[in-house]
């Protein structure tokens, strides 16, 4: 792309750099923005500031939160002893959103990948295992993605604490409510005989 | 979406102002743009602010430039009495790719659209009016889009400026190349055939 404008240019590189944007994207973002107005542009840059020097992390649970402990950790209604392990904000967002749960959260910030070269020690692994070393915790809830990723993570945290009284779970996994057997994969349709649940607890929720 | 703090709110709110941009995906951008170092996060935000601070038109052509003329206006090698009228920068890039043209453009900033509440006066036509009555312009091509609207801002300028001694040309309409014909809409293949091309000339490019 032969871009008219230096300044256009580096904006475009920048929007770029976001996930799934590319240079088309990225000059159609541009090019609204220049329609836009002056105190428009300003906006969506300041707000883009204050993630950089604003935002803090709940020191309890790892979570995005505007103070030092977030909304879910300062709730004396929710469970303190009920840990669900997720891996990122979204995870607990999705997972509030199904008012389902009264426990807290700890959010690893990433799950173990060796392709992408995040270790145990680059994710929030050693913060939780201290938590549950420290305080009276009665069940972790695994809350990470049915993948290889979510998989490993999983069984490195679980290898940390085995020893350690304390009850571990994980979602269930089976055939997703809605969808059409004939479209659900081998696995997780095994997977859902194997571990199928007992008739009347099927209409109990 | 119940976002655990103001700050990311505040951003997902101005990133889903973008074109095609939803709450999701401005939530995606702005964990990614978390996971980034601070500087990165801080060029995006400065590229933005010099987007409203920095960004200039071409005088002579209203294309966005970092000059007061644009490198296409301000090239001898361009022949300025042959201007090829566009909607917006995009249009002129794209041209520019061809490399079928060498002379230079006029850039209306968009099109009139009543829908939209955009009339002839919210764009550059008056500009280019003046531009041919003071300048010796051989020809003009109409290169908007051959949509509703752009028919309608092409038939618009014509009006204003038939009496003027200048030879108005339009892109041709018919069959893209690489297509299928049974995948050509009626009126495009109906053009195609009422505006066909003498065998020769087809050939000649």
């Amino acid at each position: 792309m032969n871009i008219p404008s230096k300044i256009v240019e580096q904006a475009v590189e920048e929007f770029s750099s976001l996930p799934s944007i590319g240079k088309r994207s990225a000059l159609r973002f541009v090019l609204h923005l220049l329609k836009q107005d002056p105190g428009d542009i300003e906006d969506l840059s300041k707000a883009i500031m204050k993630l950089k020097d604003d935002i803090q992390y709940c020191t309890v649970c790892q979570n995005i939160s505007d103070s030092t402990i977030c909304a879910i950790c300062s709730n004396p209604n929710r469970d303190k002893s009920l840990i669900c392990v997720v891996e990122d904000v979204r995870d607990v967002m999705a997972i509030e959103n199904t008012l389902q749960f009264k426990g807290v959260y700890h959010v690893l910030g990433g799950l173990i990948s060796p392709m992408d070269g995040i270790g145990p020690n680059d994710i929030k692994i050693e913060e939780l295992v201290q938590k549950i070393n420290s305080n009276k915790i009665n069940e972790l809830i695994f809350a990470l993605s049915p993948t290889m990723e979510g998989d490993t993570t999983n069984f490195y945290i679980y290898k940390k604490i085995e020893k350690l009284e304390i009850t571990t779970s994980i979602l269930s996994r089976g055939v997703a409510v809605g969808d059409e057997l004939i479209y659900a994969d081998e696995l997780t349709l095994g997977n859902s005989i194997i571990n199928r649940t007992p008739f009347e607890k099927s209409f109990q929720s």
